[in-house]
């Protein structure tokens, strides 16, 4: 059956790769997924057609056959369970690869979106220049213990995984802030990620709808 | 064999149920699996014995055997696909639930943890007055969202499953900021949720440890 995925129109991010579409289009690539891409305006996706798919009028969407499913993490997930390439055969190994996905969502990603408040939602405000610096720190402390728990392996737990994926994909949002470049262990992790031939196909893939936007400042 | 969980020794919210192993013991009690807790002091979460456990140093965590998780959504999904009663047969439906896990986690639950950001971790900060509405109205947002699409059914997808458990978990969180009442559907969810008896068995382990102790603001 046809999968088709929803991605922004017009990316927010003007190609750079960080729309949560490119790590949907990372797992299809990695397990080998043809895949079609139905493009959202920002006013469709707060409409009743979009918000039936999506309950919180987001991207990405995921369908195929008669399953319907949102969230970047469920998406991700699926497509690990039901194709070889991203999970470890091994029970007990797959329900480590899983708690990565949850960690990189749950508890890595929360610190860093807030950075995305503090500059943009929040940029214009009085206290936006202050606040920045704690933001900034509750990130390092997540960043240190990640990089103390990565240590001198390539991947999180063996081999690459979608706990891999997921972890890399939130850290890449962290790039523009120059933060991820203060843990080299974690920058090189990122860099490994971004060069599996599967991730540079997701990132061609988006970058061909977004590079003639002109990019905003993240 | 046994399922060990960690928990706080002290709980911060001193047995209001919010801190993590609450969900852990929640789905231990639907599945019926019976566990025990080790307690974790403060100082011991950031001690190498536990950072091998989990690398973030927080709870709950998960040790059965040879398999040790972290992460509360990670430790949550395992049990529910190697036990009934937490997710429907149907594969479609199983998706979908687990779609909701990752929604609680990952698009309801990063406001919600902003709010205690900005109460507590920068409640003394000098624009904590007026940051506080931004970040209620961002949770708003969400709940409208989420009210919206519960709509008057009991649960999210069908009956109650890993989703609900996840997201009556995180909308607690909520009640003591009076805003979980503003939105009466989600209100009466997750009153749903903690009447159910596997909830208020959960409710009373924790709440046998941490009572005792003075409980402070959240």
């Amino acid at each position: 059956m046809t999968i088709v995925i929803t991605a922004f129109e017009r990316s927010p991010d003007g190609g750079k790769g960080l729309a949560r579409d490119t790590r949907v289009r990372w797992a299809l690539e990695e397990v080998g997924r043809p895949y079609e891409v139905r493009f959202v305006s920002l006013r469709a996706m707060k409409e009743p057609a979009h918000l039936r798919l999506h309950p919180f009028g987001q991207i990405p969407t995921y369908e195929e056959g008669g399953l319907a499913l949102f969230e970047t993490g469920a998406i991700v997930l699926h497509l690990a369970q039901i194709h070889a390439g991203l999970l470890p055969d091994d029970a007990d190994a797959r329900a480590r690869a899983i708690a990565w996905m949850f960690a990189a969502l749950n508890t890595v990603e929360p610190p860093i979106l807030d950075l995305a408040v503090a500059r943009l939602a929040e940029g214009d405000r009085p206290w936006a220049g202050q606040r920045l610096p704690l933001v900034e720190d509750r990130i390092r402390q997540r960043l240190a213990q990640l990089a103390t728990r990565l240590g001198r392996t390539e991947w999180l737990d063996g081999g690459f995984s979608a706990g891999d994926l997921m972890m890399v994909s939130v850290l890449l949002r962290l790039r523009p802030s120059g933060l991820l470049d203060e843990f080299p262990r974690l920058a090189a992790y990122v860099a490994r990620g971004e060069a599996r031939p599967a991730y540079l196909r997701a990132f061609a893939a988006q970058w061909a709808v977004n590079a003639v936007i002109e990019p905003q400042a993240v």
